[in-house]
């Protein structure tokens, strides 16, 4: 097989002048590749894919295996970066229902991405009784979200399985030589896998941090890399495909992108997405405004928007070619529903036909259309569609003019959380707000 | 208890003139409520809540029952307006987990509000040996979605478990005289339930479309109910800050309105929500775009572009007040993580000072700022919010100076979709489309 996804811009362009673009999109590829541009110490996910030697992922296939063999859950324990590839990948490639399923592994959860009680108290009611394992990822063992999950189902898990027990099916993912969580799993003695220095949260997927989850749900990462390095390898054209498209769109006024799936499994896919982009591009007041939905689902709420509302959008749709299963609609002798003009077809041939003539309603409607094609969800696919977006990312965020490798507006909530919660170090903050709480 | 919702827009407003929106916003109340204004034959549900008697509760309560005693599973078939309320409201009262978990009556799956043959097969691989039921939801009972999907259940549902075991635990809500649908549920001798002929989809919650799915799950109706009359009766105050403020804004150049929760389990009422008012707004080329994330988790991808990205969003918190369980940090020795000066605290206190530091930084950002307050989510304060985000569309629209009863761009991609089918009778669009392809 030589299949690769594609990027099909001929519906985004029309009307639109895109030589100088080019030019400049070869240029920011080459600032990128040569590390001479902005954030260039955050380039370690570049070479990443074909970096990642049989020996790293056999160890993480390892402590996979081990948490597989004696959990029932596993809760992995992180946020942002740290949570949105490894939970887009799984999505992307498991039963719809696996949930409601029995068999095949732990149950993968996911805890730390947010601070909500009642969330955490049913995961605890979930878990309670039940031998599970955690792998927690963060990069300073001291972020609010996951420190307060891990806080919790490390002491839950010690007291009902034991210490020891405990040490087993615990593993970290954190900074190589430093912080909170590298000296824990040292004391304790956990496993442990590094986040490289040079990798960005939101580009991480292909390090321990998306790899150890992805492996424990019991995926194929040698695959998923193996799909990536294709990309590595052979992605420039659609690269810089899709990094010019979307900037001469935003140039002439297109200020959202929606990326569109007719593919329930890519919801989170999309979610991932938003975070790369976004994070990467919204900021000095400028930035595509990344949204998504799920066709042919959202066409039903979000669609009377996109085909008639402000004309300020443009829409990327990821199109999978072949499904893994096949359903017949079935005959009806009384017909009363009219179906029987499509029964005998498989239900994706009537969603292809939908995806068709969705893109077309939308482009005579004004909305842009960018189509990126994807064989099949499968590991190798996946992993070029991560590697795919992340080139794109870094090109398209140079063309943009911004750091696309910082974050410097994450911290505006955290500083004032920790003034409001009076965290030691920030009593000038504290008394700030309040004074500005009480005006 | 006479808590109820509030709407709070003095960090909306600052510097901006209301005085003239304020008449505005009452000559559109009175518009709305007079009938006198575009679509006043959609206005059903503007009286509904206190029209629903205790007749009605009670026979929904009944085929609910009659579901729950025979089915493991059930499954709603519904796209748009006939998913996404009984959705959101199912999810906002749910454990966080309770797909896995079992007990409390049969589980509620949703199918037909998309095209997915993996998500079919993997549905069908589901139940199959199981006892299910169907609530098929369906004005026309000809729609493309829900008709393959209820084709695909009821087919296997009837040579499963036999023909009456079907037509006991299928339950039909449909046009109250017309239609396939009502036609197949006369001949089946189905119970039936009646989609109003004056309640358009997106305003059908607290209909049986709606009502049956949500009692099913568990859930009390009636409260729920009730928490809607209570808006209908003194909601009107909350009804015209939010239209106000949102149209004072979207007249100032803020195009996107953010929809932002911090409880998880409010991530499918945003759902509804962006149906509500996409589908009511987003036409002639106008409308606030309407987005939604779920805080503090999108903090860590959305964060940055809502902190620092275009000026063009504002931003509306849905803020609960009760969490319904207690999580408390513990404390720890070493305190190597450094959240020692949270051990003690419920989980909650620190989500409340996420949530007012997130407010704060995005005011400071440039991010107008709305607050809904919900006293906590149950029933009852669902049920108010539903009535108040409703209400407030109408007169929200009237003011856009747009119809927000229609949704004529909807019909743009089932057209194509049916000439791409060949569907029968439309044979010049299949000539036509083609044509066009083929260019």
């Amino acid at each position: 097989m030589n299949e690769k996804i594609q990027v099909i811009s001929k519906f985004a362009l029309e009307g639109l002048e895109t030589q100088g673009l080019h030019d400049e999109a070869m240029a920011a590829k080459q600032t990128l590749e040569s590390g001479s541009g902005l954030g260039n110490d955050f380039l370690g996910w570049l070479h990443l894919p074909s970096s990642i030697d049989e020996e790293q992922l056999q160890a993480i296939g390892k402590s996979a295996a081990q948490l597989r063999s004696e959990c029932e859950y596993v809760i992995c324990i992180g946020i942002g970066g740290s949570y949105l590839g490894a939970k887009a990948v799984i999505e992307a490639l498991s039963d719809h229902f696996a949930a409601y399923k029995s068999g095949n592994g732990p149950k993968v959860l996911f805890a730390g991405s947010n601070i909500g009680e009642d969330y955490l108290y049913d995961m605890i009611d979930l878990v309670k009784g039940h031998k599970f394992g955690i792998i927690v990822i963060s990069k300073s063992g001291t972020t609010t979200e996951p420190g307060i999950a891990f806080r919790i189902f490390k002491d839950m898990l010690e007291r009902q399985e034991g210490k020891e027990f405990a040490q087993r099916n615990i593993v970290a993912v954190t900074d190589a030589r430093r912080g909170a969580l590298r000296g824990l799993a040292t004391q304790e003695g956990y496993a442990t896998y590094v986040i490289p220095d040079d990798v960005g949260g939101r580009f991480s997927v292909l390090t321990p941090v998306g790899l150890l989850p992805i492996a424990v749900a019991g995926f194929d990462i040698t695959a998923l890399v193996a799909g990536a390095v294709e990309m590595e390898r052979e992605g420039d054209e659609q690269v810089l495909n899709y990094a010019i498209a979307r900037n001469a769109l935003y140039r002439n006024g297109k200020k959202i992108e929606i990326l569109a799936n007719f593919t329930p499994r890519l919801h989170f896919l999309a979610e991932w997405w938003k975070q790369l982009y976004g994070e990467s591009e919204g900021k000095g007041h400028k930035g595509i405004f990344p949204a998504s939905v799920d066709f042919t689902t959202d066409l039903h709420s979000m669609g009377q928007m996109i085909q008639d509302g402000e004309r300020t959008l443009f829409e990327t749709v990821l199109s999978v070619g072949d499904q893994d299963h096949e359903v017949i609609i079935p005959s009806d002798e009384k017909d009363l529903d009219g179906l029987n003009y499509i029964a005998g077809k498989n239900v994706d041939y009537v969603n292809k036909m939908a995806e068709l003539g969705t893109r077309l309603a939308h482009i005579d409607g004004g909305v842009p259309n960018l189509l990126i094609t994807i064989p099949r969800l499968n590991e190798r696919f996946v992993g070029q569609l991560i590697y795919f977006f992340e080139k794109a990312c870094g090109v398209s965020g140079y063309m943009l003019g911004v750091n696309p490798f910082d974050q410097p507006g994450v911290e505006a909530y955290k500083k004032n959380m920790f003034a409001l919660l009076e965290k030691p170090g920030y009593e000038e903050a504290t008394a700030a707000i309040k004074a500005k709480l009480n005006k």
